[in-house]
């Protein structure tokens, strides 16, 4: 092993170079950046050549189905002995648990991210928190290693890009986002489709559940933090999985003066995942960091083993503090 | 007069060079392309000396407030004898009616739009349908001229381009689009807080309303047909204006399989406004037509003088007529 540093992008490229085969591990909870990150280059690894999967282990979210083209496997033997096991947008093995013995069997072991709270701690690692998405990342390396960024790559670099900055409005967009995004329309990409397929695809369960969510939503601190969950048995009432209720958070956000929007997740009646975001004050990051979980100062998440009405009063507590209320 | 025909952006930039003051109309029902751009031409032209302002004839939308920096007047005396009358955004005089005798005083009249309707009219025109945004021609202007972009000229083009591109997703965005935001970094704009006026300022009784409609939402045609209704018992338990309900009509589109959303809203007991939108199959005009409306394709409204409950039986059947189900 290598000592644990953060390395030069052309390193990983070199690195990526020398495998015949790799897995690629994008984070539990696939996002936008998560899978188009994976999906460009699970594809450019295939277009030089080599074995190339992305290894999940839950559900592909419907809008982001399109960016898996053959790419995406449940089955931990698609690649016995992989050279290189490389984790994207996630920078420890607790973002991957049930997948995290086979990503450790790597002969080499990589990290492209862009979470701030990431550490080094692959053989190779590039995480770099001043990106907007790990797919400006992916995009890069490509470009070093001198792949062909197809039009279909393009496309999954877009849709990393687009979802993970908010449609270029969060302060995480760069210069540079919109240079590459400016170079990835030489490419062919049809970013028009990409979009429809993110963003005009809803399920129809999904557009009630969101309902129920932003009806259960609470103030607090002169309407400077909304609060509103999502439990089992509104999943239930809308036959939506937890999964479903991803883009809920950014409503709650979009209400004049709130700072600070909160969504908290039942998954069982003792684990609650909170979701939070910042507009313009507050870290949400230090409220997540509290509770063993992380992100970035407008984006954090964290999870909570206590009921929900305990998990509420403890992140509301923290949020009230960072808001300057205690 | 010269021969009405399209200039390069080069006799346009000369010509309010060689103005001492400039009337600026942008169109009525003010759009962040229409301010954002004619902020950012006022404020240009102010620091190069000239007298310049924005002579507008309706109520600025409070999200676009901000780009208002003591440009805006009503006062159609505010210049007496204008040098040029520029119309932005706009291509002909109906799209500013209560201004058009006044701009028809100005010594030289000039437009700059991109509307695809649009026909020169004006001395000088600078109409290109290819441009995402008027924003980016004012951009291309300025830079013509030799203005300074300063940072908040540079925020007013932003607002432009974004509001007119849907935050870069829309199919009118290009390449050029991207190129012109980078650059605009480069002018030390804050695009994020141009982002949180534009649209995290919603009022919290807006969420509600909002809330309320999707939640009157019902499925016709296998759902290809989502119809939702705003009644003025909504609005007062809401405590919001029927003006509020904007936009809600995007959120019903954006489900899966819809391919026509409508939203009744009941502006008195026997007069209700239908607002159509089609996603890729179905012309929403020819439904509105059949009601003395009018409009797009994709977006028409029309208003019929009847109770809800006749209005949307009779919207129903003209919209399942127009997806075959009839």
């Amino acid at each position: 092993m290598t000592m644990k540093k953060n390395d030069d992008i052309e390193v990983i490229a070199k690195k990526l170079a020398e495998a015949e085969n790799v897995l690629i591990f994008p984070h539990i909870v696939m996002d936008g950046d998560a899978l188009g990150s994976g999906a460009a280059l699970c594809e450019a690894l295939r277009n030089s050549g080599k074995t190339a999967h992305i290894l999940i282990e839950d559900k592909i979210p419907d809008n982001l189905a399109f960016l898996d083209r053959g790419f995406c496997t449940t089955d931990v033997d698609v690649i016995k002995d992989p050279d290189v096991c490389i984790c994207i947008d996630c920078g420890d093995t607790g973002r991957f648990p049930k997948r995290a013995e086979k990503f450790m069997t790597g002969k080499t072991l990589i990290c492209v991210d862009h979470h701030a709270t990431s550490e080094p701690f692959c053989d190779y690692n590039h995480i770099e928190s001043s990106s907007a998405a790990t797919a400006e990342l992916v995009y890069l390396l490509l470009r070093a290693a001198g792949a062909e960024i197809t039009k279909e790559i393009a496309e999954s670099i877009f849709a990393g890009i687009t979802t993970d900055t908010g449609d270029f409005q969060y302060s995480n967009t760069t210069k540079r986002t919109h240079e590459i995004v400016s170079a990835l329309y030489d490419c062919g990409m049809d970013f028009s489709k990409v979009s429809i397929e993110l963003y005009e695809n809803e399920n129809p369960k999904k557009m009630k559940l969101q309902n129920m969510i932003v009806g259960s939503t609470e103030f607090f601190a002169d309407g400077q933090l909304a609060m509103a969950c999502v439990t089992q048995k509104m999943l239930k009432e809308c036959g939506c999985t937890m999964e479903e209720s991803e883009g809920t958070v950014s409503m709650l956000r979009s209400v004049r003066g709130v700072q600070i929007a909160i969504i908290l997740k039942e998954n069982t009646k003792k684990s609650i995942k909170a979701t939070l975001r910042s507009k313009s004050v507050g870290d949400v990051s230090a409220i997540a960091v509290k509770h063993g979980g992380g992100g970035h100062v407008r984006a954090a998440g964290c999870t909570i083993n206590d009921t929900l009405e305990q998990a509420k009063e403890a992140i509301r507590e923290d949020a009230l503090e960072e808001l300057g209320y205690k």
